[in-house]
């Protein structure tokens, strides 16, 4: 209690604080900021307390996106480490590489960025800036690619910043402030949220919706997890968006089903939580909803028709060795997705095809689909393959229709998640082998 | 509210979860542990989520002492960084100091134990342990200088951990939580807290206390400072300990006395808090009680006897010229402190003395006496000397009584930091240079 | 937070419940529900605990809406006073007005209801379904007003029960959960709420909302009221509800408008809160805002136009005298107040008919529009008419488009509200009487 | 959130309010009091908003116990019912019965107390005030009986405002506000606590505690119950204080004991809640912790030996017919109770009085032991008595160290009830069964 209403007034008094420092008023606001995070570097730094830290973060939130990016570029280069100093260090070590040496040595390497990063993070709302200032790194990084190191810095900032031992994990429901389930809708990025009512339904009764967050990002969730409670493993996408709530006791659930998982902070990128999201909410339901059995997501194969396409191309190398030249033949035509009728007339074609694409294709431990990669690697198996599990016009185009089980079963994650690591080896269900066994 | 309730649930979880590795149950605890933490580096530990990291904590905790000892230096031994590996790293960098070879240094001077202790941190409770790791190997450290290495890793994290953007500013009173009242008790550091009802006299309406929490310690202060609002400046400590509480209208305060300051976590020597939480508080109180004018501290000046007696022994370098032989004579006597005529006797030699003692004595720029040293540096000057102010017999042994107030005003907070920072010069109220000036 | 968490928990007990008592299959809901009362008023009420309140209201709630009358019918009828009872209370008492004779006679008048509906009330829940009863009852009083003792016992517990001591002043914003926020939307009275976009507007930097809740009415306001932060008294509604969202440091505001207040619960009507709900706004929003010195209503005139079209067959007694055969003339002609330019040549008729109608027309004390009835009740003034204030089909089909500003002000609340009790005295500003007195 | 905060501010806005009324200087406190009720209860009341009940409160607050006396006689003479009224309203409907005459005698039994009252309650800290008010009233009704229609309107009152519906259940522990927590200490009723380490104690992992609170009555518990969890029925009460503190999952216990259960308010006397909070308290435990399957009582016989020693006195009715003469005497000797060798000699005889005591003792359906009484009230039987339960001096005193278990048995506690409620059956286990049958 105490303590909310603390961060509210620190926001309040952050407000009040008149500019500390003056800004000289004709510098460009570029050349304004790289004087204060030297300033900020400096004693002085120490000694404004939090002022100095509010002004660079206050004046980066003004910036132009276009300054933002000279922000970006003054961090690479007026805070870079000190070659002359690092090299000195180095070769001192490696002349004599005793305990003070290294220690030097570690200092040396250190990048001034990382301390001044830290000192900016002492203002109120800092940490959320932070992460934006490396979503526009990332934005520039293809193109500039010295920016390498200062990303680097970010990282590993963010590693410890972000470590799963200061996530909060949260249930979401229509409890939840409204500040932070509009994140819900604007960071929904498998099955569009259409607007407040749709959201309403996703978190009814039969729904849970659970999230990490940082304590220092207020209302901001960092990635989030639909699940849906049923009978039965669902197979199909759109039934479940649509159909209208129910009564959890009515539904009995014996599964829980991951029908979408968000990553909300693009300037986290890198720094996985999906992981232990997951598991955690196998924790949570398991406590509430002891009948609960089945843990299973409902997955998209986002690049499975791309793949198909790129069969013929091929040496062959991807392809199973029974697909005949008829069947690329016909799953080359354009649009053939679309069509209803082809489709149909290789159902058989399809399900065996996605169960190649999802166990066999890639390199040795790294299927060609990406969200099988992610639950592969989290120690998942692959349950089920659903024909006409998305029907939308993104299901057809990326995947033909089809969907995934992925299923989370306790008992064999670690083995799954070890065997995938060391041999490349992928858990199926019987029903999944028998599509990789046997001819068409 | 979610928020909370997970929290008390994920705790409930790590209850419940079966040890997920089986423990060999022959191995010495240490080996146990050796083997779970490098199990924990590797790919298993990541399969595992968070269970492993709880395998560790778990096991620390029940360590016994001496096993303690043994698990540091284990970490120091196993998880040193690859010198090989850094020697080579070194070299490519010295030879082609290019992008990708200093990440490549990067990564190699940075200790894998860094990493360890982010993963022990995904467990529930985890970082309150590592601090109390910490907390052993400050104390092994003066024996063995060889962990100062294991001791920069430690620093380094809790420097990023640890930043004031991730503290939360909280007022403690007497709704506070006793889980968290009690630790007042245990950590004050500078006037013994006798029980629940005196802390509950220094909680009352015309007392203050303020304190940073971590949001990852839950119920554990990291530091705290204790406040009397006052009318007119507290120049003495009993009065302020033993008066008897007051409506808060009734008193009218037009001063702010903080008269207690207590770090409270061991471990996280040398990360420093208490700088932000004065500034903090003085922000607080002045957005509540906009008639408070007067932010001041009533402080013991600790080494002032010891120092006193180092006089004689001295050259004479740091001892005012004034100082007569006489003087010294009266003031070397046994228990002279004790003795309420000699300290009558000498009154004004020692206001002089303590003045010169805090404002000239040691190097520039590093007063002799720590409490000087904390508040000069945060910005605070010298207000005021206090005969008499602190009669207990602490207070007498190691002061003769005498307390010193520091004023941090805001407006003048900056600039004498800058002029200590740079100068050494020190800030004092004109009556402080009256007793530095003059003869006797 | 224990709090919170057990009340969750109630929740969860409730559910798990097994039906306490059978219910005879056979019997209609309404004869089960009759049982049920008679039970919860006897002995075995009393050691069910709450579990038999609990099926009370569990029937209750998937009662029809016909059987919901007949429920309250049942009440009306079963659980009247005992008329034989009272009636030798009543002699009793009047043959010796002792204390014994008194009580005996208070305990006779009082209805077996009342001790019913205290007992439903025991169930979780039970409040808001019990207010839902009154609300079902309201809509039947007309047709029948021998239901108009039960209404009185409804009211005489609404009384107790939603006294000014026991509501909760909460402040409204985008950090409040959905589930309140979507009952503004349904609620809101003046002003429609156009979906959840608009109502983000009206929660943002520049306004305020605050609502009265009942502990025992989760996520459910009482009356809430919407306030615009300006520059200047806002005089008209339109661009209030329109304007982009401004930061309040660049508003600067100096004046609070209270532009809509809405009752949330049919049930309650007649047990007054707004009243209370204004004045603790002032408070809250003096506390909040130092710099705020004008605190009024931008409020509609809802029978304006109704009135007008009336005054030609009045006797004139309502009428001003000065008003010509010609104004009522051009008033009178059907939708006049849509036209434009019929609005425009009788604006100032219009502006010194709606001074009349707000402040003289009516019986002495009772204006008569109702909006001015509530607002000079509370103490306030007639500050200003507003011209073009509301340009809506609504504001122009009622009132012609004006509005209304009242003012609240401290230090004349209580004189205004004595002399408007008392004397039927009416405060209106200098602008206002300028409107009433003199001629057109 | 908000709805805390508002709260807190509340508090701040009253106490900033300057006095809205003048208080004439020279009236004595009670007059002031007495204008200010006549006030409140006017129109003028209507105007202040909560601020003349703000008045009141504070000045009854600050009253003389003896004014306060004067308070409640003022309460009782000058808002008493108008008889004149009364006896007409009687008399009106006597003639014609109809509904609004009854209306109308409805409102004149209705005395202006309870109106005033409710008004009263409209000011910030109210309820605790007026509940302390009757406090005062019940002291003075032993020697007052005409003030019992004053108390008869408080009852009225607080039986609405103090419904099970509105009381908030909460679990109690060392995270726990220590305000709560000092309240415990006052509280306590049954096994006084000694002071905070004791109240630490009984908050650890092992034990549990419960209390209902009214959100009106901040930090105030009205009852709280104190619940050991054990392996087996504890019969003896010093080793449940005195054992030092277990991890539960060490005790994995089968068995929750309610040793101690405290009523908190005096002024609610005759308000009961233990009931409901022990029913509550069983739904709890059971929800959290499964394998709990016994719930019963560790009780103390207040009255046991009392009821000894009139056993002589007595025509018998009341004692058991195998009782000797010897036995008798061998009871009856001065404090026969605190000999340890008197009460080994008695054992047998004292075990089968205690049974007889329990549940054979006074008029039928009412036991002779009020602890009795009330938990058979409940729907509890009588497990079990056991010897050497209690050996503190009072426990021997009162009960000659004998204890009860009383268990709640939620299958047989309605059963239980209306058997005792209507039969005056008391049910009580085999064991006990046997102490009652058959001769010594």
């Amino acid at each position: 209690m105490g303590r909310i209403w603390m961060s509210q007034m620190m926001g309040a008094i952050a407000d009040l604080g008149l500019p500390f420092f003056d800004r000289p008023a004709r510098l460009p606001p570029v050349e304004t900021a790289r004087k204060l995070c030297h300033d900020l570097l400096s004693d002085h730094g120490e000694a404004s307390g939090t002022a100095l830290a509010r002004e660079v973060i206050a004046l980066y939130r003004e910036l132009q996106p276009e300054d933002r990016v000279h922000f970006i570029e003054m961090l690479a280069e007026d805070f870079a480490p000190d070659t002359t100093a690092l090299r000195a260090a180095a070769e001192c070590w490696l002349g004599n590489p005793d305990q003070s040496n290294y220690l030097a040595l570690m200092r040396a390497v250190d990048s001034p960025r990382q301390e001044l990063l830290r000192r900016m993070n002492m203002a109120p709302g800092a940490t959320g800036v932070i992460v934006g200032m490396r979503e526009t790194l990332l934005d520039l990084l293809p193109a500039h690619p010295e920016l390498r190191t200062l990303d680097a810095d970010f990282r590993h900032l963010f590693e410890s910043w972000f470590n799963r031992g200061f996530l909060q994990f949260e249930r979401i429901d229509w409890r939840t402030a409204a500040a932070v389930l509009e994140k819900l809708i604007a960071y929904e990025a498998v099955h569009e949220i259409r607007g407040w009512s749709d959201l309403r339904r996703r978190l009814a009764d039969d729904r849970r919706c659970f999230a990490f967050f940082h304590p220092a990002l207020t209302d901001e969730p960092l990635i989030f997890v639909e699940v849906a409670l049923t009978q039965g493993i669902a197979q199909q996408i759109q039934p479940l968006l649509d159909s209208p709530p129910q009564k959890l006791d009515d539904v009995a659930p014996d599964t829980a089903v991951f029908y979408s998982i968000s990553n909300c902070q693009a300037g986290l990128a890198g720094i996985s939580f999906g992981n232990f999201l997951l598991k955690q909410v196998v924790d949570a339901l398991r406590t509430e909803l002891p009948d609960i059995k089945n843990f299973v997501t409902l997955s998209p194969m986002p690049n499975f028709c791309r793949w198909i396409s790129g069969l013929n191309g091929m040496d062959g190398a991807d392809a199973p060795d029974w697909l005949g030249e008829d069947d690329r033949a016909a799953l080359t035509e354009p649009d053939w997705q679309i069509d209803e009728a082809v489709r149909a007339a290789n159902q058989k074609v399809l399900m065996k095809l996605a169960a190649h694409y999802l166990a066999r294709a890639g390199r040795k431990g790294r299927p060609a689909d990406p969200v099988a990669r992610f639950h592969l690697g989290n120690g998942a198996s692959i349950e089920q393959i659903n024909w006409a599990g998305d029907l939308s016009e993104k299901g057809l185009r990326q995947s033909a229709g089809l969907m995934v089980n992925y299923r989370y079963d306790s008992a064999s994650i670690v083995a799954n998640h070890e065997a995938f690591a060391s041999e490349g080896e992928i858990a199926v269900s019987s029903r999944v082998r028998s599509l990789l066994n046997g001819r068409k």
